[in-house]
């Protein structure tokens, strides 16, 4: 008995079936005396629906009408899971984001929130009723409404849970749990039944789509206990808090992430504050950055290289060649169809083989590494897409059996 | 140069296509010089398909919840409509119900407007810019959503006109205006160029489709100049306004209502409060009742016959059967398949020959009359459904020609 957040994405509510699917496992929360709160996104391909009906008529419609726009998406979905819960006969609420009281920043399409006014949300729950919260979405201080962008409605879980002091967070999906690895490629890969926030968050920043990164910073800053399971069946889940005893197992997994560009900038002027101009100017131009590398300079030139997502490759290109002489970069190269390799494990900080083993699984299977990046509890390499399933198998291989 | 209230129905902003006309005619109007606030319905078929949805999951789902649902059709449509107009480069906003102030009651699905805040909207047109509203849509005193109900996105444009003190507010439609009869029923039906609004209510109370009396109503009160016009051409319209001179023109429309159905409350005791019992119990129900007669009692017994509309009449059939012989009612009768016909007109009221020349017509063409009702400005007569549209155009063939 206790208080639930339970949040379900837009496959697990895609059809009538679906959605009552999930009313009966909200509804078997509930009758257990627990009090339930449950996030919902918009119905399977609304959003991409929504979408196409706007760029059909403004491809460069603005940021807050996209917003207006896509929030009806959940709008519908609580409403309709609202409908099946009371077609079972218990009491319930659906609320929007601002009427659940999110309120948030102005980044429209990318919106942060800044807090959560909890007193509706209370008096429903006081009220003994099941409330089903929109996700995604929130309310900016000129009240028009905003969206949070992706991975929105799992962060509106978690805010919520830390607002509410919930017990737990279910987040159901798809899958059934976190994984040691990609279970479509590595087919020995087994799930995890709990994992660190830490860990989790190196997972879901490499790539493992389980859970976005943001939400799980969020549980992290919070302290809410987080379980990912699936909505199709009972399976366990994987747990993500706080673990003490991490040292047993070295390796939590290994994850690939396909969408990464290399961009080096050769014959840098070896002079101090040059990494820093660089990377100054893609930080103001919104550029995020991921691994970087930097060559020990000669005294006269260096070479930094970094890697960024495909999609902002010709921005990041554009803007590099505008400020080509600026920065006095001799050269700037670019390598599509890299994908980077990562592999997590709290224990990894402390021992030394890890990352041997890791080069020499990868030895082993042939695959050239390009770029190496390490940080306490994960070793990131860079290889060529092509092989980076086999990349992940091998790696799997030598660490898991 | 002014302010100007537009109101588009569903099948003005149907698609892409429609809604970047709408955004055009938009446009134009405000290039002229003028504030335009626009309010819209929800694209096409929206609605029809949302409800759909809520039935697949629960055919007795709360209006409370079926609000929550349906009020995502305006917002959808109102964003898009927003991006059509920032396409054409003008300054633009759009608004859902609550965000433009719209403060109902708590009767969901059928909501009555109490105010509107304007602070919002000012605002918003203190910027010079266009001001886009979802139609039928509020918000209660608990901060739900509410929806208006039929009519709604009409009454909503004609408060808004009435709130703002605007010029005018144009009811866009796929028809040029009110005509004097079906134009498809009656091939030399005309247009008005004006009508009153005493008129109008009469004329859309009996079953012309152009504007809900609703709406109508709330324009006389406020006295909002009403103008109906096509969306798909640039025909003039109709004005409806106070009319001075009304004498010279007797009749001013036709109009048939194939929803109906006739009572009759035969052997009925004649004593006083009879009637006030049998109405009292139907408005407890909340049954509307139309037309009335009650038949010269003989001391004893008197019969009572009114219509109702067809949804209406099991129900009703059905509590008076159970009040029956509470009510001391000899037998109950049913009729089908009716319609009333009715002719319009402020002049009639100090022309005694208006109802002859009526029932001539009825006569040469052969048609029964069942029921006959007379107001100050329209007399309507009930006669069997297949005889409906021909008494239409007879009755329009004697005034009109």
């Amino acid at each position: 008995m206790g208080l639930i957040v339970q949040k379900y994405g837009g496959t697990s509510v895609k059809d009538a079936e679906r959605v009552m699917n999930v009313a009966n496992r909200v509804v078997e929360t509930y009758d257990k005396g627990n009090s339930v709160v449950v996030v919902v996104s918009a119905q399977g391909d609304t959003t991409d629906e929504l979408i196409e009906k706007a760029m059909e008529i403004n491809p460069k419609a603005s940021k807050r009408e996209m917003d207006m726009l896509l929030s009806s998406g959940e709008q519908i979905s609580v409403s309709l899971l609202a409908m099946a819960v009371e077609k079972l006969g218990k009491p319930v609420i659906s609320l929007t984001g601002w009427q659940a009281g999110f309120k948030t920043d102005s980044h429209y399409s990318a919106a942060r929130i800044h807090k959560i006014d909890k007193e509706r949300l209370q008096s429903e729950l006081d009220k003994n009723k099941i409330v089903i919260v929109a996700g995604f979405q929130g309310l900016n201080k000129y009240e028009d409404i905003t969206t949070l962008g992706r991975g929105g409605s799992d962060t509106s879980a978690v805010a919520l849970a830390a607002a509410l002091h919930a017990d737990l967070c279910e987040i159901y999906t798809d899958v059934d749990g976190v994984y040691t690895a990609d279970p479509r490629i590595v087919k020995n890969a087994h799930k995890l039944d709990d994992i660190s926030y830490d860990e989790m968050l190196e997972l879901a920043s490499l790539g493992a789509n389980v859970l976005h990164n943001r939400s799980v910073e969020m549980a992290k800053k919070y302290h809410v206990k987080l379980a990912v399971k699936s909505s199709l069946n009972r399976n366990e889940g994987t747990y993500v808090k706080e673990v003490d005893q991490v040292e047993k197992m070295l390796v939590r997994g290994v994850t690939r992430d396909n969408d990464c560009a290399r961009i080096a900038l050769c014959g840098i002027e070896d002079t101090p504050g040059k990494a820093y101009q660089v990377f100054a100017l893609l930080s103001k131009h919104g550029i995020s950055v991921d691994l970087i590398i930097q060559s020990i300079g000669n005294g006269e030139k260096k070479d930094i290289s970094f890697t960024i997502t495909e999609g902002e490759l010709d921005n990041t290109v554009k803007l590099l060649e505008e400020n080509k002489s600026a920065l006095k970069i001799d050269d700037i190269k670019v390598k599509k169809d890299v994908s980077k390799v990562s592999i997590v494990g709290a224990g990894m900080v402390n021992n030394a083989g890890v990352a041997t083993t890791m080069f020499e699984a990868l030895y082993n299977a042939d695959i050239n590494i390009s770029m190496i990046a390490t940080s306490e509890i994960k070793i990131s390499v860079l290889v060529d897409q092509k092989d980076a399933e086999r990349a992940v198998a091998a790696i799997h291989d030598k660490f898991m059996l």
